[in-house]
């Protein structure tokens, strides 16, 4: 099944990826890992939720973390150019015959939340409280020195469908993986903010968050986390890293939380605004597709993801991905 | 003089900067300092001119050297969206009367040129030869390894001006100087591609390219150049840096070429793709706009520039930028 | 078996590690290995040897690479401090009833060779023709951009005896791990020259060499590396890292020469010139000694290691190192 | 007056430069700047005096901060070997009749204050209180993480008699700028412990500091404190850099302290421990000798330092510093 054509010219604007919703089941120790380790800023927080920023942003809060009886994800929120995109979006979800719920958000204006096909959560929205810039307060600096929220990865149950319907919505493939025996596309880097991705999804059971990525300035800040992680009790949490991806050409760290969500730590990809940028296509059989240098990824990279609130789970029918390492 | 409303929906849909036109004297001297020095790649060349692109770049060229009598800019080049855009974004200029002129150009499909109200002689197109990408061959890198062509920046004798007319095709302002004396703008800095700009203007006597960017992958890269130039014969063409601007926050470094085109190295600026993004006021009082760490720029950097190919100079009437430094 | 008590005042004055010998199978491959790669600079060359030094060394070299019809180590060279210091050299060995044999070295004064108890072929001299500085000819700075020889790693069969007989001749302890469940000493680090060490033992069959070390700027050095090699063609030799160790607190990497010596590309120890430096003491049971971000090595990095040239090997009567990683 | 043949058998073994007494007048600004800026970590404080050290130094303190009522310099301390070696030292110095008066200090053990015949305070011990490492520590890591002390430099008004007196206790000369014109000795720079100095001497008003260095990992680690210093009320109190010395060839950073004495954020020398380590010679007319990048220095770095507590000032014969920047 080959690629769609990208949709340059999509029914509605989406502007970037811009916030996640973690369901967390001890805010104190999700509080130390996000900002006394990742350095993440807190905009507001009480004893039931708490609102993070990273360094560059000025929107309100790019991950709210919500106390729960049980670690999922409620939901990924995406900014769209303005309230008239905003309305054509949920007129567009309607549509679809997906259900479209406008909700009441703190912090922010007009939102609706709804479902893809396969049961993501998804919210939209055009307008956050615009904080002061930080970017210049190198005091307030810690941690990896966070700089943006960058992309949402999922696995998916199938892998083409999930790239027809963001396709749909305007997100282009930049990079892909082919599974050369079935013919389908067995992962895709989709993006709208300029980057190699907002989205992608791999094959596996889904629809499952497989992490959220943060931006950094330079491979400097990872080694640096990598050491306070090392000695401050989160040993266990460094999951895979660092290295670099062939996919993205990014250098790259993966951690997880203490509830087990996981968190990349990225930079150095390149930009993607040209709208005739050629998707870069991998095989399924090329190790350095995943790590350029050829470190192996551990059996918990391939296999484990965060739940999404309310999405039922569907196995995938292609077979299992090779795992090269334990 | 306040800042025009930014102009979201403009005529036409301008996608990036692309390239520039440099004409230079000694064909030789300027291929050893872009190619040998600097590290760009080479990807056309004869006798009378040679193209020029930086590692992630899949357009055919960025820089094009043209061998000439005199040292001046041929002009700058912008990437609009499709061919519709191209014929709209003429259509405009014609509406304009500024002149419109379609062009031959190779390695490129349809373009025209044009100037805008000032004399800055513009060429735009949307399709450019596609070349295979060579971001992962590492062996190429050389140099302060460029990435990609970042943004121009231009003196203006009528910095409010050149920001109405940049804005009215579809340039946002992301942080701009006030004189706060006169009320006028003395510089801007606006975007199109989501990072600070692609293109600025600064006060003096106009039109003139101030210089042309690269971006890099990190602040050692732009060490490593100044290593280099400085025991490779070049140590008279570093002209300023490295430092941090407080403006775009960027890491910089600012270069000569053999002809005295000046050439910034440029990191680490942030993501503007936010349609409200709110742009930073600076004071022209304030010294840390220019270098964050207080060090000052020498005469030159505020003096001199590349005139344009066919442009009349035009003095600014605001009194003179305040020399900090020698 | 405790830790002897460092030996202050030794018989003679060793400066610090010097040059190693290589037996290789394939110069033109060797030398696309250690020059094109990783950066080193050819003094002298034929069709049978090729010498090397790093970037800030005076010395005329730190590898010869000898043709050879199987890959060994000829031997380990040491600089002592005067004439005075070897003539004490050679009569200490000579005492302890090892070989001296004086022998004539192109580049070199005065020099004898000798070997350890264990039968490790060590080379010591004075004097070797100086060479101008390049460390500030930027241009020729090239692959991992390695700055110096750092020092030599060895399995050992018993690392008690290694360390009391090195000791013996001034090398001090100052890291080491201990094998709780036996009491005794698995692995050691000794140094002469201010670093953490200049050779190092680990329990294994013996006498072989590990590795040896280059001393790199900074970690963005060896991630370069590791995008050169893994796209050049030398994927496969790439072994383990980039990683820091706990041991040393060093960022390494290990890569495999074509004949399979291992090299490793490390930076940023600590100074330990002070005569009262206590070793720091490390537990066999401990996975962050060897790599402080918790990731494992492979089987061959415990495994394999190049033979010396005339050396018996000796199995290990400890028990195999628990392996954590295929 | 050519340099003194180097005194590679002194009459006692000086291991390197310890420790250093600022007399200051605000101990909380000076904490402020030492210990919330810098990075240094307090090892004992009270009323009167501060100690700190370095994230790699075991000793009790690199600096203590004495209040008093003006600030000036106490004395610069030295590690001599052993207990032997101390006692030599202080009948060498009493053999010159220089002051030899034996000390009580805090956290050390046997230490004499002398003066060397210029009127530097000088004070050698062999033990001072060991501290547990902290090095691995990395949640401790601040400022511009400094790894440890470096080197002092001096205004001397001869400093071929400055040469001469430290190359009698050891002291060897790695680099040195020579005055064409008077044929003297501008300044020099002379090793203990394996690094391009422990000590160095310019020609000026002395005896006075020019500054004490600290040894950080990367230059990006001196670009972060430049980005906190400024955006924290310090910018007044950068005074010339980043950039990299010709001499040396070290990236360096000159920043003030509260009440003007010069820190020097240093890195990336090189090892100077062959006894045969040829001196580097510079022309006082090559300004790349100072800034290999070509940059002035200001005129205060040129012409302003800390005085010895009870040094008389005299002043140099030889001609002023041609200055090259304001």
């Amino acid at each position: 099944m080959p690629l769609p054509q990208p949709n340059l010219y999509p029914p509605f604007n989406i502007v970037r990826l811009s916030h996640v919703e973690y369901r967390v089941t001890d805010l104190a120790a999700s509080r130390a890992f996000y900002v006394d380790t990742l350095g993440l800023q807190v905009t507001d927080e009480d004893d039931t939720i708490i609102y993070l920023r990273a360094m560059e942003e000025r929107g309100h809060h790019c991950i709210a973390l919500l106390k729960a009886d049980e670690a999922s994800v409620g939901g990924l929120g995406f900014k769209v150019f303005d309230e008239d995109e905003l309305d054509k979006a949920a007129a567009w979800f309607a549509g679809q015959d997906l259900p479209v719920a406008w909700v009441e958000r703190p912090f922010m204006g007009r939102a609706f939340r709804t479902r893809d096909p396969f049961g993501i959560p998804l919210e939209f929205y055009c307008r956050m409280d615009r904080l002061p810039p930080i970017h210049q307060k190198y005091k307030l600096y810690n941690g990896v020195k966070p700089l943006r929220i960058d992309h949402f990865n999922m696995f998916a149950s199938d892998v083409d469908a999930s790239v027809a319907f963001y396709n749909a919505i305007g997100f282009r493939v930049t990079e892909y993986t082919e599974d050369s025996e079935s013919g389908k596309v067995w992962a895709a880097w989709m993006h709208r903010k300029g980057g190699v991705h907002d989205v992608a999804f791999t094959n596996g059971t889904g629809p499952r968050l497989h992490h959220t990525a943060f931006w950094v300035p330079t491979p400097l800040n990872i080694i640096d986390l990598l050491d306070l992680m090392s000695t401050t009790g989160y040993l266990a949490n460094i999951e895979r890293g660092p290295g670099r991806h062939g996919i993205s050409n990014a250098f790259f760290l993966y951690v997880r939380d203490p509830d087990g969500h996981r968190i990349e730590i990225y930079c150095s990809d390149y930009q993607t605004v040209d709208p005739d940028l050629e998707p870069i296509r991998w095989d399924l059989k090329d190790p350095q597709r995943q790590t350029l240098w050829g470190a192996p990824a551990p059996r918990s990279w391939f296999e484990e993801g965060s739940v999404f609130e309310g999405a039922a789970l569907v196995a995938s029918e292609l077979k299992a991905q090779p795992i090269i390492a334990p």
